[in-house]
């Protein structure tokens, strides 16, 4: 667990885990909950569900009570309602959660600490809440100092193509193979799955890069940070974070994120997704500034919306054309990615 | 006065100023005041003093029931203290302020409303207390959406390099053309002297796009808004800041601020300045994901270091080499740019 962000260890909160499902209507409802089942599936104890909840992660059903005998440290709420609000029924479970002895931690919009009943129902418990969006610690701005050890940071064409996937696929290659690699993360789920970690869209903007900066201190084991990055500088809502990430990533190998067949910049019908090799050059001229030898070493693309012979195909289309591995984490892993970081950044 | 931001209007602070200087033991203790007495005489009708102030801004001195006597309406404590810390000193004046019927305005970092004992001096009074340095409006994320009106912005290779002077004389040269011309203010200098705008260093992350692009709405009289930069793209501590604001303001037209013979960026002794021809290409490129017709207009040079025949020499050179009106606005000032931009621009 890392030592870094708004932590598990110094909230007292952190796995064992917990999952609330609720009345979950939708996958996107339960999409931390089953981010935490599929990285760390020893973490997570047992799910909580309402009896018409349609949805499952395969884990044991348990209500609050006995989650805490079965050694549930922690219930996780993740992005449970649409819009991000607390529902009545939610705050009532929070509140019997808390009241059988277990910490809660959410990713919600509207948070925890912002109901006065949560909160007297965790000071009466003398339980911990946290707000993976809330980030109040103070940081300096970044200092743009080189930093010792390597750090690797995901970009992407756009929004939601699957960095936060490919980093911690990364993560589980790299410790396979023997190598010290920690996932660093910079979003709500991220930070679930590694017990830590910056929400840096809730950052204060003066401090983006300083975020970076503090997540991913000087390291002299030899490993390597492997940075979940946010956004695109492609996408005109929010590429002020990517741009900031970049910099104070100081990163000396990017892997590009895709999404095939994407129609447009998500959430806005008249944007285009920029060109590959266009954005990667954007990424890599926006990342000298920090680190002159940042380079480029592979293509993670999701084919989801493709047969398994076209996405296939274009992925070795795509890798001749940019000269380098390109595959999709969820169908072909990222072992020729790992290969190429190695052999391009080693030592 | 500016309808948007957080304005005068709503916040029942405004004009006629009290310009705060207290104990004023440097130039940089008083920059604001002094943005707010060279941009806006007619707003400010005295200065306060301590005894051992050794700062004047040329103004009628006075106490603060004087003021509210002499017609002010807010006291405007700007960066007055080191490290924007709210000196016990300032605590009782601003008190005192209060009891006499001002209002009162800040730019610190430690805001007012921190401060119990002037909230509750606020309270008494029914007097309104705004820090410049608080943004706390819901805004939606940026849309992308293209907005109707003219829109010119001020980029920078560094920070503090004349940005906001560059653009409050663009509108003051535009309205003595007859032109309508608004300055678009985005940060606590230039909130004061717009009367509202944006603290776009304290917009939370995801929303410094959408506060760029909330600053500056549709406009159908022909006219234009002028939106003052922040920061630089290669300034690795705010760039995030500065590529936000660039997609957000989706500027028909940009004048790039540098400051001549200035070593290296500012605070990091180990980051050059960028050249102007590629901070100027890498800007464009970068707004154009927003306005794919943006066009640099001109160069506006702070020769501050220089001698004038050195200034005007370099000012020629540099407008041959990049094609652009070259002028110091302080010394210079900037018709020749404004000219350029309507002969770009125009209609």
């Amino acid at each position: 667990m890392s030592e870094h962000g708004a932590t598990a260890s110094d909230g007292q909160w952190g796995p064992p885990y917990l999952l609330y499902l609720g009345k979950a209507i939708d996958e996107l409802a339960i999409k931390t909950a089953r981010g935490l089942a599929f990285w760390r599936p020893e973490w997570c104890v047992g799910q909580y569900r309402h009896p018409d909840c349609r949805y499952s992660l395969g884990l044991a059903d348990m209500g609050f009570a006995q989650a805490r005998v079965a050694g549930a440290n922690t219930m996780v709420v993740g992005n449970a309602n649409a819009g991000g609000v607390l529902a009545p029924e939610t705050v009532t479970d929070v509140i019997a959660a808390l009241d059988s002895g277990l910490n809660v931690i959410a990713g919600l919009h509207q948070k925890l600490n912002d109901n006065p009943d949560i909160v007297a129902a965790a000071r009466r418990n003398g339980r911990v809440l946290f707000d993976a969006r809330t980030f109040d610690r103070e940081i300096p701005v970044a200092s743009g100092r080189k930093r010792a050890g390597h750090r690797l940071l995901t970009v992407g064409t756009d929004c939601s193509v699957g960095k936060m996937y490919t980093t911690l696929a990364l993560e589980r290659s790299m410790r396979q193979r023997g190598l010290a690699a920690d996932f660093r993360a910079t979003g709500q789920t991220g930070i679930f799955v590694a017990g830590g970690g910056v929400p840096l869209d809730s950052v204060i903007a003066d401090f983006i890069s300083g975020a970076a900066e503090w997540l991913s201190p000087d390291r002299n084991d030899g490993g390597w940070d492997l940075i979940e990055g946010q956004g695109s500088l492609f996408h005109p809502s929010y590429a002020g974070v990517s741009l900031g990430l970049l910099h104070g990533a100081q990163a000396d190998a990017l892997v590009l994120c895709h999404e095939a067949g994407r129609p447009h910049m998500r959430g806005l019908p008249d944007y285009p997704i920029p060109d590959l090799k266009a954005c990667l050059e954007a990424n890599l001229a926006a990342a000298r500034l920090t680190n002159p030898n940042v380079k480029a070493v592979g293509i993670a693309m999701n084919t989801s919306r493709l047969e398994s012979h076209a996405a296939l195909s274009l992925c070795r289309t795509l890798s001749g054309e940019l000269g380098l591995p390109c595959q999709d984490p969820v169908t072909m892993g990222v072992e020729g990615i790992v290969d190429n970081l190695l052999a391009c950044c080693a030592n």
